[in-house]
Formats: C-alpha cells, sequence, structure tokens
C-alpha cells in the first residue's frame, strides 16, 4: 500500500456500497469496508467520521458548487430561468459516470429509516444552498424561498427517473422534468 | 383531579410550550410539564411517547386529513387546483386561534437540532400525504410526485409568513403564496 492513496475515498466508497448490498448497512464494519478496500482503518477515519458518512461524501462540496453555478449563469434570466440553468449545468456531465453506484446508494438508504431521515437533511442542505445562491443573484427573499424547493422537487424526481431506468442523460430529464412541473403549476 | 381529562392533551401541550420558551427545550423534563399542567406524569404518558412529541401531536392526523380535504375537492379540477383547494380548506379555520401556540413551537423547534431534524420529516409527512391524495383523486404519478412537495412549499411559506406577522388570515396569505409560487414558476 503506497503511503499516499489518491483515489482512497473512492475504493472506500466503492467498497462500502458493494458489502452494503451484499450484507446490509446495519452489519458492514468499518474494518470490514477497510479490508476489502485493502486500505486501513486509519486511512478510512481520515476521510469520513463513521460509515454513514461514505453514504454522504458529496453532499459536502454541494453549497459552494451550486453557489459556483448559480454564480455563473448568464445575466438577464428570470429566477425560474436561474434555476433550470443552475440545475442544468449541475447535472450536465457530473452525475452520468455515477449511475451503477447512484442505484446501490440510493437501495441502501431506502432500507434504513435513519438514513431515509438523514437523506431528508441532505435535500434541505441542497435547498439552502439554492435559495442562498438566488438571493446573491438578487432574487427577492420570498421568490427565492419558494423556488428552492421547486429546484429540489425538480432534480429528486428526475434522478429518480434516472436511476429507475429513463435512457436519457440526467441533464436532459431535467430539462423535461423542469417543464413538465411548470406546465403542472401553471394549469 | 377528574378520572377522565378530555382536555389534558391540551393542558400538557400548553404546559410543555410555556416551559420551553422559559427554561429552553433541553432543561425541561416531563414531570414539570405534569407539574405545571396539574395532572399526573401517568396522564402525560397515555398521550405521548416523551415530551418531543408533544411538538408534533398535530402532525398525527395529517395524512386522515390531506386525504379527506382531497377526496371531497369538487370535480373537474386541475392537480394544481386540487392542491390549492386542498390547501385552503385545511387552512380556513384549522390554525387561526392557535397562532399564539405555533409562535412559540417554531422558536423551540428552531432552537434545537434535533427538532429541526424532526420537523423536516413532518414535512415529508405531509408531502407524502398530498402525493396520495392526489394519486386517489386520479392525477397521474409522475404529476402528483412533482406536485406535493410544491404543495409542501407553498404551506411552509404561507405559515412563516403569517407566524412573522402578516395579519391577512392563514388561508388568505396560502391563496396569495400560490398565486406568486405561479407566476414566478412560469416566468
Amino acid at each position: 500500500m503506497s503511503r499516499w492513496e489518491p483515489d482512497a475515498a473512492a475504493r472506500l466508497e466503492r467498497a462500502a456500497l458493494e458489502l452494503f448490498a451484499e450484507q446490509g448497512f446495519a452489519a458492514t464494519t468499518v474494518p470490514q469496508i477497510t479490508a476489502r478496500a485493502g486500505l486501513t482503518t486509519r486511512t478510512f477515519f481520515r476521510h469520513f467520521v463513521d460509515k454513514r458518512e461514505v453514504l454522504f461524501v458529496a453532499e459536502r462540496e454541494l453549497p459552494a458548487y451550486v453557489a459556483s453555478v448559480t454564480a455563473a449563469a448568464p445575466d438577464g434570466l428570470t429566477p425560474m430561468q436561474l434555476v433550470m440553468h443552475g440545475l442544468a449545468s449541475a447535472t450536465a456531465t457530473r452525475f452520468d459516470p455515477w449511475r451503477e453506484q447512484l442505484v446501490a446508494r440510493r437501495a441502501v438508504i431506502r432500507s434504513d429509516d435513519g438514513l431515509r431521515e438523514r437523506e431528508l437533511l441532505k435535500g434541505q442542505v441542497l435547498s439552502a444552498a439554492v435559495e442562498q445562491g438566488l438571493r446573491a443573484r438578487g432574487v427577492p427573499d420570498a421568490t427565492a424561498a419558494l423556488l428552492a424547493p421547486v429546484a429540489v422537487a425538480v432534480f429528486d424526481a428526475s434522478l429518480d427517473r434516472w436511476l429507475d431506468g429513463d435512457p436519457r442523460p440526467l441533464a436532459e430529464i431535467v430539462a423535461a422534468t423542469g417543464r413538465e412541473l411548470q406546465a403542472a403549476v401553471a394549469a
């Protein structure tokens, strides 16, 4: 094992998802995960607080990422166009290579009440980040507070469709789901 | 103390909210709550599992209530009209007498991370109830899944405005917030 493990977090994540799928989240221990990944528990705890955090590591970057995507949007967009632009940028390339792992992750989360609750918090973090990003672009507070959960609803529904087997790229599903929501809300 | 306490739950709720506001949620014990209410701890545990449940008692009836309101809506409404009709019925008279207690409740919940997480679960329960109610009225699954979080967003934003001091009746705020959301999403 080399002294530096640049892909250690990714290897640990893959090993953890395999074990969660094979034997359940509750029955899986950190030493089992590190043995499967060929790494030490010390390396594990340099990257994660506990085995649960392996499932939520992507969330750490979420607020900064949403902020940068919203800040980079062109001028002259309406608040809803800002939301859809942000979702399009965020899903353009970032998720597509991870589909299989995200399917496995979703199955693990659905299997455990505590993980489902933790996943709700993630939605809240995303919503707060979108709200903050919209405000930073001059969207009035009241509008930002209403559109942030709409953005999360579009994202969650799109991700579910994609993980359920919709063959289109995620960004295309997001655009279509956004149009569907607009039509349903307007009607 | 009479053997039967028909308003025991309401008295316990009032006493608990007072004590949470005075000395904090964490520092308040069940015996303190029952002493303030002039009731026994045995009575407390006939109504609530623990002191936290006092803050979430209204949620127990939520799914059945949303289902009945959606089922009672007139024929010929679009899915979004069904959502707004349900919100209007649910907020017509039910909340107005409880404003002061709901302001106190919100302050307690905001003071504690665990309570904030629990409150998120409540939003999820409401969303699932709305989704189920829409499906029962023949709304396609995909549309119901998109509109349910929209309903929760309108309800949450309206409740916050009302508790922040908006002097209009809650149902009027809900109708205005729904129109605002429609305008923002359409733009």
